[in-house]
């Protein structure tokens, strides 16, 4: 048996795609619409104060393609705090006008050799990185991923060693980007069915790529990585989603 | 040949999940509605006093993200008891705002390794493992699972020796979290698409996470699972029901 | 080049799997959900008919969970009348009232070893075989399979000895059950997306599960077969849809 | 770098598989049946009078299963007259009525050993086989495959020459069936999903096993086919088609 | 760790294939058909517009058999105009008679030996292949591609010597086509699904067919591409819009 890493865990995350059904929304009667977006706004507002008093955070997206047309993005303390939201997003007039895409369901993750003599539960770099408060940068990418247990190539049968290497290697490439990319990892062993799900927020989009596409050189990529579907999109201000949505 | 392991079969399983269609349901009447709850309601207290009869136990959760609202899991003595208890859900009111969203049939299953020098027929213990009534704990994690036959890592190539070696070293694994997470193992190779299912209930759902990911680096899961969808989950009390479903 | 074993072919086979529309359902009027099953009834009267002279054999049967629930098995002298039976079924009032949810068409296979020094044309016990009156026993499960073809483990590179070795070792596990469960192998190369389809009939559900399970144990199965989906359920008289449609 | 063979590329082919709305169909009123009826006629006239003018050729076929209820086959000189087609028959009254179920796009391939000494755009047989008149025998069975790039297991890294010598002895397995069956290959590189099309037509449908299973053993299948869904169906005329829509 | 190549990276691109609804086109009003088609041109005629300013790129096509029936090419200086463009396409009336089909977010990327000794800022062959202005050619193939990464088939473990190698026959098979297809190679690592557009425009469909082929017996593709969807099609000059979508 070869021994896992401890992991910190901080707060639970919920990716919601949603696609939006623009033949219903142009139906609907023009206060019908304004409704829905009244009642939305209000349910973004309630988001924003959770996450003034550093309860959670937020983020709404505008993704490109026809796999979604929206991301919410929120982090809660709790599990049950997200399937609240969720079903109280489910349940708004703006939901009957989209389609559900794809969800991610997970939690903040970082690798225990962060907290090397620090207490992890009260060491402020610590905290801010297990409660993220998401930054307001333009752009997202997101997709999930699994550590490949295959033939020669099986991750888990590593030692802890060599799996470390590896990982401080990846490490590198990453630090390459920083100020660049944010990239906020969530685990999902348990909770859905990747792995790890990898949320990349930056101010320009070409870095994605360019991050990943290096990445993909790292050994622990080349060999141990499966990829998930790749979603990418923009931020957008509550403000902005009135014109985002007329027709 | 490799020698099979002899299990010992207990009640038969129905997990049941489903999406709510949340727009019909808002569409609805509210007498109509009401009328939906209570049918539901009478179904639930049908299914109470069979599980006070100990003739099979049920449980109803809410699942996070979009693969699925609620599950309704069911434990019976029979599997026809299973697929009447479906059709008669089927037929409720209630379930015309819900669309399937995944279903697993299989059955309670115990090595026989557990029964050593037992009558399992009559063994409290054995028996109350293989008729499990749930309990009540918050949480739930899904999973369906296989055992690898690819290459090298054949797992119905091994001797039964070897299979016990490793499945006695995942076991350990499993005895840590004794008191914080009950797994309960449901057999389906000739009745679903997997070959087992996994039902692990617990008071934190983070303490899924860390086991099911501690566990992935048992030689056992490492070379010879292949995981299907995760579902996570909370418990709802009966009650709970009418305002988890108030629009 | 290997060489292929020659089979005997009998009745072809269509296992039509059915989802209804329970919402539809209960919205029609009593009156038409009336004719409906009297047309079934009509049909279903037609296809005892066809097994009473002995020109094909018909069952009816619940399927548990999500994946279907009715399944019309059907085996016939032609593919042609397969087609038509299908059709005639899909023009009918209660087809109105089902989702198609899988179907395998496949024809009855024996090998030939089976024929050694017998008239396959003749002889009454491998004509019983080649054209199955289906038994009335309580439950069915199918599933479709493959051999492997995948680096060494390459079913059809082996040689034709090797190959009986392993079919003579696993038919001796079938005959394990014999009076428990009834085997009915039909091929399906060149007719549907897997080589086989295999369907057991049962008096015991359980023993499904205990013949598949150590039947994977067999290096036939170990090593070269690919499984497809299973499906699961419970025999019914045509006496017994109405109630089972009641709603 | 291993040389491809040179082929010979003859008239475009879709299949076009489609799936009837029998509920739709049956809420017509029975003159608007009538007249998607009539207009499919003319239409398939249309490709009959092309078919007599040698400028293509059409087959229409009824599926078995639930995969597909209707099967309409054209060759066309070029892939432009083709799309137009598609069009045409999906603006109809009747197309109304059907379903996409699947479709496959491609060309007639000969491989160039065919025109050892002949001149191609000449040699009646050649051209016979590159523009073929679609025979009308009673069976049809269709799947689409790949030549596997796994491993050991390469198509496209082996000589030349090896490759033809496998391909010689599939073709001897083939020619057994002359004059049983007629095969039809069409090259789909670069126009759809898979690398070939393979269309067979019969006299007796059970040919088609015997091939497609006999063909299995052949070490170029064993270790280099990889095989898409199968369709497998039955011959009507124009004639025969108001009768099978008949409700 | 292997070291990647520099990639140049253009405009921004988004393939959308969409599926028309003729029944619901031809249930709708002449004059909302007309109103469709005239707000449509309107959005065509800004995109050329745009392209005759050289801050973009369009292309209309139709799509051969189910799997689409138009593909709306588009390219851009920014990712948000192509959001925003999709968007405004979402909106239109004619796009409540569609049906989302495929899409493809992906970005120009060109290798950077291509500007040895060249300021790619400046040079006037780089530019131009960076943000091509699309050839109005008769015929596209797309397909999204991978690069293998599996046991000894890993191209991301190779070193960067032997990739070029590869790279560099592979480019001597395309030269082979100048005049005959133009090729256009989009990254979408960290955008989509896979890691590589190939979008092929040609005079000649059948010319797709042959480049692809042939490439196939390239190192690089026999042991290194994975292939996802292929969708081929033929340019359409806007004015014959309306002649196209005529029911």
């Amino acid at each position: 048996m070869s021994e896992p890493v401890e992991t910190l865990d901080g707060w639970y995350s919920l990716h919601d795609f949603r696609t939006i059904d623009w033949t219903a929304w142009k139906l609907a009667a023009p206060e019908e619409r304004e409704a829905a977006l009244h009642e939305l706004k209000q349910l973004f507002e309630k988001w924003e104060s959770v996450e003034e008093r550093k309860d959670g955070s937020s983020g709404i997206y505008s993704i490109v393609g026809q796999k979604a047309d929206l991301l919410f993005w929120n982090l809660r303390p709790t599990m049950e705090e997200l399937n609240k939201l969720e079903n109280e997003l489910n349940k708004t007039k703006f939901a009957e006008f989209t389609l559900p895409a794809y969800s991610y369901v997970s939690v903040v993750e970082l690798s225990n050799y962060m907290a090397q003599g620090k207490d992890p539960d009260t060491d402020p770099e610590i905290q801010a990185r297990l409660k993220p408060i998401l930054p307001k940068w333009d752009h997202i990418c997101f997709y999930p991923m699994d550590k490949r247990r295959m033939g020669d190539d099986n991750w888990y049968m590593m030692s802890k060693e060599d799996r470390g290497k590896l990982m401080y290697a990846h490490g590198k490439t990453g630090r390459k980007y920083a100020g660049k990319i944010r990239q906020i990892i969530t685990g999902s062993i348990g909770f859905d069915d990747w792995e790890w799900g990898v949320t990349l927020l930056g101010h320009d989009v070409l870095q994605f790529k360019k991050l990943v596409y290096e990445m993909r050189f790292d050994e622990v990529s080349a060999r141990f990585a499966e990829f998930g579907p790749f979603y990418v999109g923009h931020r957008m201000e509550k403000e902005q989603f009135p014109s985002y949505m007329q027709v």
